[in-house]
C-alpha cells in the first residue's frame, strides 16, 4: 500500500510546513487529529480560518489587531509621546508582559537584511517617520540584538535624529544573539530601564 | 492589553491541545500561521476537515481507510490466512514500512487496561474472533511490549487457541544496531530465552 492514504498525507504535509515540526512529529500530530470528534476538528479548522480573517495589521503601528487599530493604540491611557520600535508583533507581546512600558509601539515587520534582499523600503519605516510629527518625544529602538537588528537600529537612529526626535536603544541586558521572545521578564525590564540615549 | 487578541488566543489553544505541544511552541506555531496567505490557511483548515470526513475505519480490520475497506484489505495479493494484530493504525504503517509481511491486519484500537477502564469489550476483539472462520492459519500478535500489551496478548492467545488457530508473538530481543551494554535486564533475558541455534 502507499505510505499514507491521501487525506492523511495532506494533513501530515500541512503540519510538516509549520516551523520546527519534522516528519515524525507531523505524523504524530496528524494521527492525534483522527481521534478528534467532527466538532473538535471543525473548531480547529475554524480557528485557523478565523485567525487569518480576523487578525489584521494595526493601521497606526502594524501590530496585530482584531479591528482597525490594535489594543495598545486603542488604549487611551498609553503615552503617545514614546514609541517603541520592534521587529514583529511577538516582540510587542514580550514587552507587554513586563507591564513596565506605557508608551506605544511601531512594528517594522522585519529588519534590514541586504543578504535576503530586504531594504528599508520593505519595512514599515516610512509610516514610523510620518508618526514623528512633533508630539513624539522619544523613540525606543527594540530590534533584536543581532547583526541585522543592530544595523536596522543604526539606520533608524540616523533617520529619527534628523527629525529632531530623541532616540534610545534597549540596554544590553538582553543576551546578545538571542531573541526578544525568549528573554525573561526581569531581563526585559532591566533592558527597558537601562536604555541609553543615542 | 489582554495577553492575546481573541482569534489568536483561540488558535494557540488549538495547537496547545495537540500532543507534545507546549505553550511556547503553540504560540510560535500560531504566529507562523499569521504569515500564511488566505489560501494557505484554507488549505490547512480543509486538510483537517478532510481528514476527519474522508478517513474511516476499515470495515474488516479497523485500519484507517479512505473508503469502506483499507488498502491492505483491498489488495488481492495479500495473504488472508495470516492476520497480524496491532494496537493502532500507526503500528500497521510501521510494519508496512518493513515490506516483509504479506498477510493482513487487525487493529484493536487500544489495549486491555483495567486501570483506565478499558476491558476486552471496548476493543475490536469480537470482530477479530469472527474473522477466524477456518480460512485463517495464523494470528501474529504484535501489541507493544508493555505491561498492558502483554496482558492483551495473553488474553487474545487464550481466545484464539480455543478456536484452534495458531498464535505467535513478535520476537523480543536486542534492537539491531544497539549495544548490549545499554539493553535493560528484561530485554536481555528475553533475548537469551529466544536465542536461536545457528
Amino acid at each position: 500500500m502507499a505510505e499514507y492514504i491521501l487525506p492523511l498525507e495532506r494533513l501530515i504535509e500541512q503540519f510538516r510546513r509549520l516551523p520546527g515540526i519534522g516528519q515524525k512529529t507531523a505524523v504524530r500530530l496528524a494521527f492525534s487529529l483522527l481521534d478528534y470528534t467532527a466538532d473538535e476538528a471543525k473548531a480547529f479548522a475554524d480557528a485557523i480560518i478565523g485567525a487569518k480573517e480576523q487578525i489584521h495589521s494595526c493601521k497606526i503601528c502594524h501590530n496585530i489587531a482584531d479591528g482597525d487599530i490594535c489594543q495598545v493604540c486603542a488604549d487611551e491611557r498609553r503615552d503617545r509621546s514614546t514609541i517603541c520600535v520592534v521587529e514583529d508583533a511577538r516582540a510587542v507581546l514580550s514587552l507587554e508582559r513586563v507591564r513596565e512600558y506605557n508608551g506605544v509601539y511601531h512594528v517594522l515587520g522585519g529588519v534590514i537584511s541586504p543578504m535576503s534582499g530586504i531594504g528599508p523600503d520593505k519595512l514599515n519605516i516610512a509610516s514610523l517617520l510620518s508618526r514623528l510629527d512633533g508630539s513624539v518625544r522619544e523613540v525606543i529602538i527594540a530590534t533584536n540584538p543581532t547583526v541585522e537588528g543592530e544595523a536596522t537600529a543604526m539606520y533608524l537612529t540616523k533617520k529619527i535624529k534628523a527629525l529632531g526626535v530623541g532616540v534610545s536603544r534597549l540596554a544590553y541586558g538582553i543576551p546578545v544573539g538571542s531573541d526578544l521572545e525568549y528573554a525573561d521578564e526581569v531581563t526585559l525590564m532591566r533592558a527597558l530601564e537601562g536604555r541609553r540615549s543615542m
